[in-house]
């Protein structure tokens, strides 16, 4: 069996990773100081008042553009692309507020644009943000004339006391899965190898990305500190858990079911470079002394949700135990 | 001589207006009608508190991308973008505070990113606005290997004191016009078919866009209210004034000094065609009672700035009078 991995499909995450580094650095200005410090970096978090500030990201939604378009299923790439931003805003305890979106085409096709946003305002409902602006760009020759790009950037506001602080983690606080509904939008690169075009399963890869917004919001609304942290899992999979702090570590023993196109994927694709890859089932982790509290509101919200394991002080360790999601191996540890 | 158009170099203006207003009507939610009317359209501004909004906007740089990568000259691309994105902030009274970017390509290579990030980080530094997050995505597949595709997004805080209202501007104030470096970021895709590859205007065509910003918030802060409306020019040219307000217009009779490229332009286009193109010297316009007084905050800053015209009651009609730019024709008239 050939073993795959996200960097033979073309994706150098250590270069990237680098680069951002780089990036980090030459971007040091005083004015940063300013910034307060976010939960897993999931945004940008801009003090406006002394007690109010302002959360920025900004994400695509990779190749799974690249799906949508042979597919000819524009419908709802838009609901992505707000998903990756407005889950990252709840990251960071804020509040989603507005959104903007860049789509750059070679040449703009009525029907294609109006699926786009069509998607992109469904999202926008579903993350309770309007859509509020954007820049629609026909770039000839840039882009081949079907191709086209999108960019979704998000503001969120925040309070001082609702700014997700995962300083209050301890060791054996619960951690609740959130299900995700199949492979999100992260590494599709990877996936769009693996699944054939003529594959039942090719239809999974385009489901759209859960939005995690209205019951975060009640969570934060009505269980003040209840969720003391929050982990969106994209790029990078469960290595996302390590955003969180330098010192816990993560002991997953109970881990959601695994989604189909996971257990297809399963077939052709190392067990740790599957969870260092895709959401595998999870979209959505919280950190929290008071799980029932939590998976009820997931769950009056349509979502499944459940204690999948615990934190440890065994730092920067993402511990999988007992033979994970069937995948034909005993344990699966991740470090950062 | 053949005529050239911007519709013939592939870029459909109506095609994409007409988009744009269905987008519009599309995404009218009742949480609209909290946002504040800004001029010009230039941001979405979003109140956070009873005086204080967050004026947001994004903005790329179009094919000039292209023309930087065939020349191998990716320095100061990010200029331009942070430009297009700062440029418009202050045009709705709002002071840059944080910029985003979104950088998408084939393979990242890091002489090409870091040369696309240093130019932004300058930009960043000419409008004062750190950069504070952005998303480097790697697409193999969606990008040929060496393209990629920038856009930026940018945040502004503005009070309600502040926020331009152009209900001010009366028939009789004076326009001034601020020098551009050139052709900026708009109209590139007609220019680049017209100035041939070996030519040394080409060289032109890569100028960075102009940051006003320093200049514009001197003027807010020290003589508030002497800026009645403020109109970044760019993509449709002239034609930018109109968005101003729909009961005015605009009489031209001194414009600034034509750049030489757009001489060089105006041999193959008409001249009505260039003025809703292109910024045919001007930048930036400013509407105001006491043009002298923005004149020397402009000068101060090293910018070339003076009155250009008049505002009039001829409504929505923009008159450049006495043989534009030496252009050959006797006047000039565009209507919104």
């Amino acid at each position: 069996m050939e073993r795959h991995t996200y960097a033979s499909a073309g994706v150098n995450i250590k270069r990237a990773e680098a680069f951002v580094d780089r990036l980090k650095n030459a971007s040091q200005r005083p004015l940063h100081k300013r910034l307060w410090k976010a939960s897993g970096g999931y945004a940008a978090v801009i003090p406006v008042t002394d007690d109010l500030a302002v959360a920025l990201t900004t994400d695509g939604v990779g190749t799974k553009l690249l799906l949508a378009s042979e597919a000819a299923e524009l419908e709802t790439i838009g609901i992505d692309l707000v998903a990756m931003c407005a889950n990252d805003l709840i990251c960071v305890g804020a509040t989603p507020t507005a959104f903007l979106d860049y789509y750059a085409t070679g040449q703009l096709l009525e029907a294609d644009a109006d699926a786009i946003i069509a998607g992109i305002i469904a999202g926008c409902d579903q993350a309770r943000m309007p859509l509020v602006g954007g820049e629609t760009a026909e770039l000839p020759g840039l882009y081949a004339e079907k191709h086209f790009d999108i960019a979704g950037f998000a503001m969120g506001t925040v309070t001082a006391d609702r700014l997700i602080r995962p300083d209050s983690i301890l060791a054996g606080d619960a951690i609740v899965g959130v299900a995700s509904s199949g492979i999100h939008s992260n590494g599709l690169s990877l996936a769009r190898k693996l699944v054939a075009p003529d594959s039942p399963l090719r239809q999974e890869l385009l489901k759209p990305t859960l939005i995690y917004v209205p019951p975060v919001l009640e969570l934060f609304d009505k269980q003040p500190g209840c969720a003391k942290g929050l982990v969106h899992i994209t790029g990078s999979g469960w290595r996302n858990l390590f955003r969180l702090h330098p010192t816990i570590g993560f002991q997953i023993s109970q881990p959601l079911p695994l989604p189909p196109i996971f257990q297809e994927l399963g077939k052709q694709l190392e067990a740790k470079e599957m969870y260092k890859t895709f959401n595998m089932g999870m979209g959505l982790a919280i950190i929290t002394a008071a799980p029932q509290a939590v998976i009820e509101v997931f769950v009056k919200y349509g979502f499944t949700a459940a204690v999948v394991g615990l934190v440890t002080d065994q730092a920067a360790t993402v511990s999988i135990c007992s033979e994970p999601h069937g995948l034909g191996v005993p344990r699966v540890t991740l470090e950062s």
